[in-house]
């Protein structure tokens, strides 16, 4: 309960604002163009909703094992036996799965070969069918809600199905862009609570990407550089943003991301393709995933996050070495309100430094080194 | 409950698929540069969490009449008496008020003569102070959640309150963009649930918005016609998505409007600028709005919701006769996901022809003219 005897003063307000005013920044992304707002302060806001981050299960869930028929056919398998792992890229179905994937029963965007027609009758009110590919990895035979609480070989099986559903679609020669994501939770979009990820394949790249590879491949042809390799190096120089790194791989809350708690993990090594990664590289990028999302869960229990994976689009048109894979995870912990829809530009109340701080007290109580 | 023993066949997945898929379409909207996607089987996606639309009250609420000590003092207030209405745009308070206009005591931006300064390190890491004006229009001295809770002479103060802290804004030389926006229930990114709007007024245009203003300055340099005006009139032409219109105002589901059941609001005569509006104008405008929120609410019962006041910005470089003012009101029925954040392609349930015959119902119920 709010204390509303402790009234605020005008003497009060403008202290309290002083130092609260003087926090709030904008910063600039190079890879997005955008400036984002830190209002630091607001995270003290007062709440009059209570959220609930109880997670409910239920017995008729379509992705379980044994419901199998719930969901349409496999087009890809995994198995693990005794840690030894196969992968069946035939279709079909095998009794003993660890790892599907299945098309998505609700897609969003249609099969080249199924798409409709669509007449555009004004310039103004243009109009096409929305071509693609949109399908489901199913991440454990069990009713798991995080990826936190798969087996670590679970969590391997299913980057190595991202890499090669990235590659079948790269391949199909129909495709432009893909983008695979994780939604875990309501508050993240997520409409079923069995752990799982999406594919989603459009025929043209979305806008948005369209321009970050322009600024990607602008600053490539200005300096000879990876703008991603560039920035990386700035945030090591800049030390604060860091949260883990080895030779291989590195974990860091960009400097200007656009979600509270951010964090970002790539390789060290310039890479456009994702899915071109090593197997040994994926099943490291996968276990990095992995502890992150226990970091994540460790500083807010149960809360909802996404992942995205953003890799060289099959259509992009700029040098393939202007683009460097990355994935992001974020926590849902702030509703996209009236201001950011309408003008695009976020407001977080985490600063990034602050969100590395809290992420590295967590690695350095799992991994004493 | 989902029922697992009717499974979906192969066939009956291609069968379903097919109607489902010929049905899904992307459209672009020529003021943001976006295509959308609409994939309207979406919506019958199974789900696994239960929303409550359930609106708590608190006793302790700041914005309640009585409790003005617990927020800044006014910069505008507004008084009802017997229907004439008084405004004071001097502010200090004023016991009879009806609306009144208060800094935000969270604000994301600092105004020009308390914002910090900022240092940049790097080039890949700009920063620089979030400059301008947050403010929060409390639009009723009781604990109403909704603007359809209010009269509508509070409504009609607010609407004035709106145009009067636009034109302050506008005059003080200091501020490039200005947004009006009201969030409505948690989902919507209200952290308060007494009835209230706010102005976000900011340095700088953000990057969607200039970009928005580029498009609107190509056509009108191209068609020497306002683009808000031709696609009214190709609205118009189409017929589908109208909803309601008389000579001066129209209210329409756009062609590609991002958000499910978004309905635009804005005047048949070409207008930049919302605050240049005739007073009875701005009168009508709050009448509608006021009307449409209680349209949303008959077909949504307890929805969140978000309104968006689109006006000229201060620094736009265009001619001023580009640009067109807008209201754009939507329901938060969908969260956004890992793909619509990571690509900036929204996906929509809802086709806008659907949504316009749904409002229209409830339109011919509450006015049979």
């Amino acid at each position: 309960m709010r204390d509303l005897t402790q009234s605020v003063s005008v003497e009060q307000y403008a202290q309290r604002s002083h130092a609260a005013l003087r926090a709030t920044e904008a910063r600039f992304d190079p890879l997005s163009g955008r400036w984002t707002i830190f209002a630091p302060e607001r995270d003290r806001r007062p709440d009059d909703f209570a959220v609930s981050a109880a997670v409910e299960t239920r017995k008729d869930c379509p992705f379980c094992g044994g419901n199998e028929l719930a969901s349409p056919p496999s087009v890809w398998i995994g198995t693990l036996d005794e840690h030894t792992r196969h992968v069946f890229t035939d279709g079909g179905e095998r009794k003993n799965w660890s790892v599907r994937v299945v098309p998505n029963l609700y897609p969003a965007v249609a099969p080249q070969n199924q798409a409709g027609s669509f007449t555009t009758e004004s310039p103004l009110l243009q109009r096409r069918a929305a071509r693609g590919a949109h399908e489901v990895f199913i991440e454990s035979r069990d009713h798991v809600a995080s990826l936190s609480r798969l087996d670590l070989a679970e969590v391997q099986l299913t980057f190595l199905a991202f890499r090669d559903r990235l590659l079948h679609w790269r391949s199909s020669g129909e495709i432009g862009y893909i983008s695979i994501f994780k939604n875990v939770g309501h508050r993240a979009g997520a409409s079923l609570v069995h752990s799982h990820s999406q594919l989603l394949a459009t025929d043209r790249v979305p806008r948005s990407i369209e321009s970050n590879l322009a600024r990607m491949h602008h600053h490539r042809s200005e300096t000879g550089c990876c703008l991603q390799c560039d920035l990386i190096r700035a945030e090591q120089k800049a030390g604060q943003r860091i949260v883990w790194q080895d030779t291989e791989l590195i974990a860091w809350c960009p400097f200007a991301g656009r979600m509270p708690m951010l964090l970002r993990i790539t390789s060290l090594a310039h890479q456009a393709c994702f899915e071109a990664l090593a197997e040994s590289t994926i099943d490291a990028v996968a276990q990095l995933v992995y502890r992150a999302v226990g970091w994540l869960e460790a500083i807010l229990p149960g809360t909802a996050y996404n992942l995205c994976l953003y890799t060289r689009p099959p259509a992009a048109s700029d040098p393939a070495d202007s683009f460097h894979w990355s994935i992001d995870l974020f926590p849902r912990m702030t509703e996209l309100a009236g201001f950011e829809l309408s003008s695009g530009c976020m407001i977080s109340p985490v600063l990034p430094e602050r969100a590395a701080a809290r992420y590295r007290r967590i690695v350095a109580a799992e991994d004493p080194r």
